[in-house]
């Protein structure tokens, strides 16, 4: 084992090198921001700039000679050998895809760093003994399709590949339809098995990611050693009334789906009081038909995102939920359905102390500290250890063209992530 | 003054003819229902949809005789000459439009109930003085370019014409763009003076309707003597708060647009309370962004109806809503536009007690009422003598496929149309 600093290896990362490949992708999808650092990024999963996205990255892998496959879930891989034949590869990367109004750096930069670790082991000479894998996971952020994380919910067996086919974007375009002409203009592409499903179980998973929350940045660190995930349940609600005639039909007979959700909401917020703040309940997603300011709704969907480490928590408010919104209607009829469940997930010693050990044999800052976001490491955890590696952002913020780390600061935790990949491909 | 039935008049009224017209009408841009009194219309205003039912009528127009026109606003006139050259015209009809869940009588009744009273009046012999023209007015329902009446208001000088030329549809399509198209696509059709605005002022104007809601239908009466129009103001409101992680980013420090638009909303629920139900307080349209299940909203724009017969009322309460909003919220920020404002509005007698007369000489049961929601008669009040014939409809429900009159109910109202127009076109 790598237990001391790999000085050829960690001079080999480029601090330049790794920024100017994040700008040249945010350039795909760019949102115009007031300045160089508020420049956002709107990339959804297999629309026509993921695709540009994913060419460009395939064209400095076949410039550096590492070898493109992908899955039937477009999940994109690139492969460094190691020297033993048939050992288990360790993988480590993350998404491209980003939130409609999302930042430059959430997903790309674990696969532009995994990306930049694997090149610098190989211009430094740092031979593995295991493959190492750099992954673009598909559709992580579930913005344009919810939920988030199929590609690696499908790549671990958590979910048979064909389980979202039916799921719509806003446009009402399916996911079967749109992966369907995503895998037409990747033909030209590799395929390989699909992970596990397929019999491909990695040696280990390592996952850089900025923070998205303000920890790091406030105690002056340079990387987290994350231990763990918190759990997350999505649901959507669909409330059902009746339209009528905004001027004529009196409130007393009306049965309004907007004023239903309201009071479930509102009753909703009163179920999720936590003091300690530590509990994330957030309905950010809504749909009103038939959305015309002088008809009564007879339909209202929103959705609701609650998050939790304690799984205690997460069960009992969870599974609460439904009666409240009941107990809430007065008119209207309500239906739950749960999207997305996962409970609070642990990360292996394995990676996090390597983690933490490459941390310290740099002389960087580092706290161990749990994820408040869900990421595609979640869906490794049983597969193999998993770990992941946080980088400070700025001010906390992500899911918005605010979202910003310095080249410093990302290359900071590209260097562990090169020193822990070495470590882990050699055990 | 034709004080008495006219009984060759009355005759003429065909029942059939007039549902069958109705029903050719409603198969443009039907909705399906399961049964074929649950079947509705899909109509917006300038779409293709709109275009098909106009050429319609047209070609039944011209099959009978009356002089097409059409003014810059793309409201459409059928004109039967009277004896006396240059006399003031009598002028009846409604709007073609539908709501995007609409009805199949909601405005088209009273076009197709104008156009067959004139018909009847031609093929009973029945001369008159001035000349009648039947309206179809653009964009009453105001579902696709909010606010309603434009037609009405710019034939009325209550506003330039080219005052709605930004707005735009869910499509994001100008309504300036949107007439563009539409006047190209009528570019045969004679082009007439804008009402007031270029020098014609009606004698009288008269427009027939369903009550859209329940009160004929349950005291069992045929016709609805409308005295007036309560007033209405409608408001758009945005508010404005930040996008961020709903994972990451603690509750206490998110600046929630959703949120608070529920806090704004519950707060007017509060000060519309009306324990006579006699007030119409109505949010049926909002749009949220970024929408995504898991990035917290950082914009949402909502809309209020306000409704009351009462000017005090409309007066104070709708001056009360910005206050109330801006105290309501907790991080966000607002503004609140108003987008619509007609004060209650009184029709005249000479139009009123025309319409009770003809129902007392056909021995009709009838009652004097406001109507609840606003129609293009509104705008005419302050132009020349107005008036409205209601009919009932089914359950007292508009805005909805399942509106329904039948056709008896329709003829009722039609019959006593006839007699109106032609007393007041020899008036």
């Amino acid at each position: 084992m790598v237990q001391a600093v790999a000085p050829n290896l960690v001079a080999a990362v480029s601090e330049a090198r790794q920024w100017d490949r994040l700008m040249e992708m945010a350039a795909i999808g760019a949102i115009p921001g007031d300045s160089p650092e508020d420049r956002g990024v709107n990339r959804p999963c297999l629309s026509p700039e993921d695709r540009q996205a994913r060419r460009l990255i395939i064209g400095w892998a076949e410039q550096i000679g590492l070898a493109v496959s992908v899955d039937q879930l477009g999940n994109l891989f690139f492969r460094h050998e190691g020297t033993e034949a048939g050992a288990a590869p360790v993988v480590s990367g993350s998404h491209m895809d980003s939130q409609p109004k999302g930042g430059r750096f959430d997903g790309i930069y674990g696969v532009i760093a995994a990306f930049e670790a694997v090149q610098a082991l190989r211009e430094a000479g740092v031979a593995t003994r295991r493959p190492i894998e750099v992954v673009a996971w598909t559709n992580e952020e579930g913005g344009r399709f919810a939920p988030g994380c199929m590609g690696s919910m499908a790549y671990a067996g958590y979910a048979p590949p064909n389980t979202w086919d039916g799921i719509r974007d806003n446009a009402g375009i399916s996911w079967a339809d749109a992966l369907a002409e995503h895998q037409a203009a990747e033909a030209d592409i590799t395929r390989r098995p699909l992970g596990v499903v397929e019999g491909q179980t990695p040696h280990a998973y390592v996952e850089a990611h900025i923070e998205q929350g303000p920890v790091l940045e406030q105690k002056g660190l340079d990387v987290g050693v994350v231990t763990g995930i918190q759990g997350s349940r999505w649901f959507s609600v669909e409330i059902r009334g009746r339209s009528d005639h905004a001027g004529t039909t009196p409130l007393s007979v009306r049965r309004d789906a907007m004023q239903d959700a309201i009071r479930a909401i509102t009753a909703l917020n009163t179920l999720m009081r936590d003091p300690t703040d530590v509990l994330r309940f957030t309905v950010a997603r809504m749909e009103v038909f038939p959305n015309a300011s002088n008809s009564v709704a007879d339909l209202v969907r929103f959705s609701i995102d609650f998050r939790h480490p304690d799984n205690a928590v997460l069960q009992a408010r969870g599974n609460a939920i439904e009666g409240v919104i009941q107990a809430a209607l007065t008119t209207c009829t309500a239906t739950l359905s749960e999207r997305f469940h996962a409970t609070p997930a642990q990360f292996a010693p394995l990676v996090t102390d390597a983690v933490q050990r490459a941390a310290e044999a740099q002389g960087l800052g580092w706290l161990r500290m749990p994820s408040g976001a869900f990421h595609d490491a979640q869906f490794m955890v049983p597969l193999c250890p998993t770990g992941m590696i946080f980088v400070p952002c700025r001010n906390g913020v992500s899911h918005n063209p605010a979202e910003y780390s310095t080249a410093p600061q990302l290359a900071a935790g590209t260097r562990v992530l090169a020193q822990v990949l070495a470590e882990l491909a050699n055990g």
